[in-house]
């Protein structure tokens, strides 16, 4: 009897475990709370009505149609025992287990500020986003009001990129379409607690970013720490000064933190780290049990001494090495390689470290368009977003500009 | 001082006022509920996953950048008065009204089937609808149930358009997709309280369009009344027989009535008819208000002695008609002028009526597609429409086949 697999989540590390698997005599059941796989880093474009939901997304079922190992399942796992788990309809058991339920947002302690700062990370946190940008410009064209404040907090590359986009969008995108505003009027702040932008970048790729950023027309202030969120304000501290901004939306883009099952694990005897991430050993099992997996951003793993980052490359190749080690290709510890970073700043620009090779602006902004749309799942999504993107480039156009409201 | 002209509505009709005063000296303010026009005849497409939203749609001061005469304002009208509108924001005063608030789902004073049996006529009735349709197969694949039954009611065009690409999608597009259950083994059932779908058309294209249903697997019940929906079950009454069928799915395309902003036109001496529509003059305007007018699918008009049909076409000439009449340009009475009809069943089958001839089967279908995407509002969405189109009927695909939800 085939062995069985079960892989919770569709990200890019259970996606690539499925995949890798492809051919192997197992049974594979491969369960998501959603239909689909969603491209995380294009989110952004969504939120400003660059891009559609579709053109980021694809039913994971769709994507694996053709491996016949495979079994897809819409269904939340809310508990996991030695050698089955337990979903929201019942019991599936398994021979090795891959947990790669990925992250959510980190509030630090201040979840109460979800409702006037929303993150990006589901397609309804995009839309919604992408309703509260939109409808600041509509509240401001109906009455008249001048005053808008635009806040990003946070210095990673997702707030970098919603600076950038909704600045391109108040510059550009909406520049003839209002009579009583002037769109471009409004203010992009993105806010850093840190000292620089963009920390996990070398020093002078920080800077040039940052310039790139003014030139848009965006301030950046760092060593800025939030203090307080209110629906239309938001509190910040800078050294011994505190400042009250008024804002027409606040973006969350300062924190990740595991997903709530590892918490599942912990009576199996797994230990989290203060972030919520499963402590894995050298083969990104839980210790104690050799065959359940935890991979992507909820696992907490160091190679060459150096913290596995929480980045789509990463989900995969740990992705491929769980799939090698269940069908025995492999007995080595997991190794990340790292081939390079990028961040992609406004309409054509961005930074790019590669480790043997560090540039910005142009070049970099190419590369990373080159590399997004090669990583695409799907051809016609490539194609689609492909020719969205040129016209866009063109047009500085946002066509998916919609105000959806669900709850009427 | 230019005269001040109210839209209220960004549909067919309201955008049609607005751009045929292109130039005009006038200052005309148009508002909407929401951001965007939709291009209705194409939302059972993104119900059922083959578009996007924002490639039938487009944000209304998008498609009126560049005309400096109008102002749009997203907001909500409540209340109207003889020389101005009482918004949720405030009040506008004009010098000619233009009521173009379309229509919304009839359930015959059944309100209460709506939560089991939603209509289509706005982009969240579309995308909740998809979610409901493939959350049905993902239900099945789940738990291994083999019994599926959609259940379309009303044999207008739109029910016609549903029910086929229900059958598509169960038939082509979903058939590798899963692993327990056969998509295409789903029973799709279209339900017409008449004897014959497509009452509008001549009879023998009903006749054409019921045998294409047929042979995309759709079975088509005439003289059928529904006389409950409840969640999961249907109950029909055909001649002396009732019958109740298990459901995992109804979409409800059995009638329109008029927006509920008629009513504000009653205290100002509007009659309404059965329906909600306002009964408007020869020259479209309510009685006693030579400057206030009403088109579109709120409008009650005879032209010809036939009453003129609640279809875009006609509400695109009353557009041109009440705007001709605002520039002084014409005096005539409003006259409807019927170019054709065309409905489109499944992939590539459809029958057209264009009064000199008719036709069935690919031809209509490529004349409906032609003219559908033709009258697309903004380029970039005819040609991503066109190319999304050219993908699907070759690949039989249905990449917008996500379920979001928001409630989350």
């Amino acid at each position: 009897m085939p062995q069985r697999v079960v892989i919770v989540g569709g990200g890019f590390g259970g996606l690539t475990v499925a995949k890798r698997l492809k051919g192997a005599d197992v049974d594979i059941t491969l369960i998501d709370r959603t239909n689909h796989h969603l491209f995380q880093p294009l989110l952004y474009q969504v939120a400003t009505g660059g891009l559609s939901p579709a053109d980021i997304a694809s039913p994971i079922r769709f994507v694996l149609r053709r491996q016949r190992n495979v079994r897809v399942i819409e269904d939340t796992v809310i508990d996991i025992a030695a050698d089955y788990v337990t979903t929201a309809t019942g019991t599936i058991p398994f021979d090795h287990l891959i947990v790669a339920t990925g992250a959510t947002h980190h509030y630090f302690g201040n979840d109460h500020w979800e409702q006037n700062a929303p993150g990006l990370k589901t397609l309804p946190d995009a839309t919604r986003l992408r309703a509260k940008i939109l409808e600041a410009f509509e509240n401001a064209e109906r009455t008249g009001s001048a005053d808008m404040t635009f806040l990003v907090v946070g210095g990673g590359p997702t707030g970098v990129e919603m600076a950038g986009a909704i600045a391109e969008t108040a510059r550009h995108t909406l520049r003839r379409d209002f009579r009583k505003i002037d769109p471009s009027a409004a203010r992009v702040l993105l806010v850093e607690a840190a000292d620089r932008i963009l920390g996990a970048y070398p020093v002078s790729l920080s800077a040039k970013a940052e310039a790139q950023l003014a030139g848009l027309g965006v301030e950046v202030w760092t060593s800025a720490l939030v203090t307080k969120i209110d629906d239309g304000s938001v509190t910040l501290r800078r050294g011994d000064r505190e400042e009250q901004l008024m804002t027409v939306a606040t973006v969350w883009a300062a924190g990740v933190k595991a997903s709530p099952l590892g918490e599942a694990l912990v009576p199996l005897g797994a230990e989290l780290d203060r972030a919520g991430r499963v402590k894995v050993s050298p083969e990104l099992t839980v210790p104690g049990h050799p065959s359940i997996y935890v991979i992507g951003d909820l696992a907490a793993v160091s190679t060459n001494d150096e913290p596995v980052p929480g980045v789509a490359p990463a989900a995969m190749q740990m992705g491929s090495y769980v799939a090698d080690r269940i069908r025995g290709r492999t007995s080595k510890l997991f190794r990340y390689r790292n081939k390079g970073n990028l961040a992609t700043i406004g309409r054509s620009a961005g930074i790019a470290d590669f480790g043997w090779i560090r540039f910005a602006g142009f070049p970099a902004w190419m590369a990373w368009l080159g590399i997004h749309i090669f990583f695409l799942i799907g051809f016609q999504n490539r194609l689609l977003v492909m020719i969205q993107w040129a016209w866009n480039y063109v047009t500085r156009n946002r066509s998916a500009r919609l105000i959806v409201r669900y709850d009427e």
